[in-house]
């Protein structure tokens, strides 16, 4: 499971991964908030929804985008459904591994630098997908679970 | 009640208030998680003992000191806690009054600048009590309760 986590909208991506196969894309989609609701009732959502995801799939690896310093704006409020995020997966007995945004394009272009575009053209081709999954959380959220895959059947690349 | 949010040490403070008297400090204290363990158990015991309190003492009113960005060094630890202690406020059907560092000083001492040791030596005089709380981080978490206090029962002081 790839999670890119937010407040407004929170991506998660869920794929099956055997040995010596293409991981197959097993859902993907967004958990989204209402911005004119109170923090903490948009923190219950992330919560409840979370712990329906993680019951529905039971995923064995959790992949969570790093907090990057740049995106100062809502970093406050990024950061406190990260919070709820991450006590949802320990609740589950989960310990994420965190992956930031240069490792996560390097793993899917094998450069570090790469655009939006190109992480997301990459997912759907490395993932035999007809087109690129939308919404673009979603997509950032599949990046993470199959850098996560890379990372767990490749060993670290870096 | 009052609560001063951190990762490593979060403060809480319970007062009573009743018309016409000085509010009565019923409990003090901190909840601890150490610092060598993953983050989601962190943040799984601050969620856990929250749930304590808010059980045993039923706060009416809760105040949370808001986070201000030139903690810059633990931020990210600290608004992930600071998630999880609304969570559990939403979930116990509460939504916190927020007051800022400097709101905190104005209320307890008349000025906005005022150091630590000013403000805790407000908070024992104000509430009639023998010594300043210990830790810091309940002694704030008093004072964050005191001016939520003050703010309820003078109406807003700017």
């Amino acid at each position: 499971m790839g999670i890119d986590p937010g407040i407004a909208t929170l991506g998660f991506g869920i794929l099956e991964a055997e040995k010596d196969t293409v991981p197959k894309l097993l859902e993907f989609g967004v958990i989204q908030t209402p911005k004119n609701t109170p923090m903490g009732d948009r923190l219950k959502t992330i919560y409840d929804d979370m712990h329906t995801l993680l019951t529905e799939w039971q995923p064995q690896i959790v992949g969570m985008e790093k907090l990057f310093f740049y995106r100062m704006g809502n970093l406050i409020s990024v950061a406190q459904a990260r919070g709820v995020v991450l006590l949802t997966l320990s609740q589950h007995g989960i310990q994420p591994e965190e992956f930031s945004p240069p490792q996560i394009k390097q793993a899917l272009t094998g450069y570090g630098r790469a655009d939006k575009a190109e992480v997301q053209e990459a997912v759907a081709r490395e993932l035999n997908l007809e087109k690129i999954p939308k919404p673009d959380d979603a997509a950032d959220a599949i990046a993470v679970a199959y850098t996560c895959y890379l990372f767990n059947t490749l060993g670290n690349f870096g």
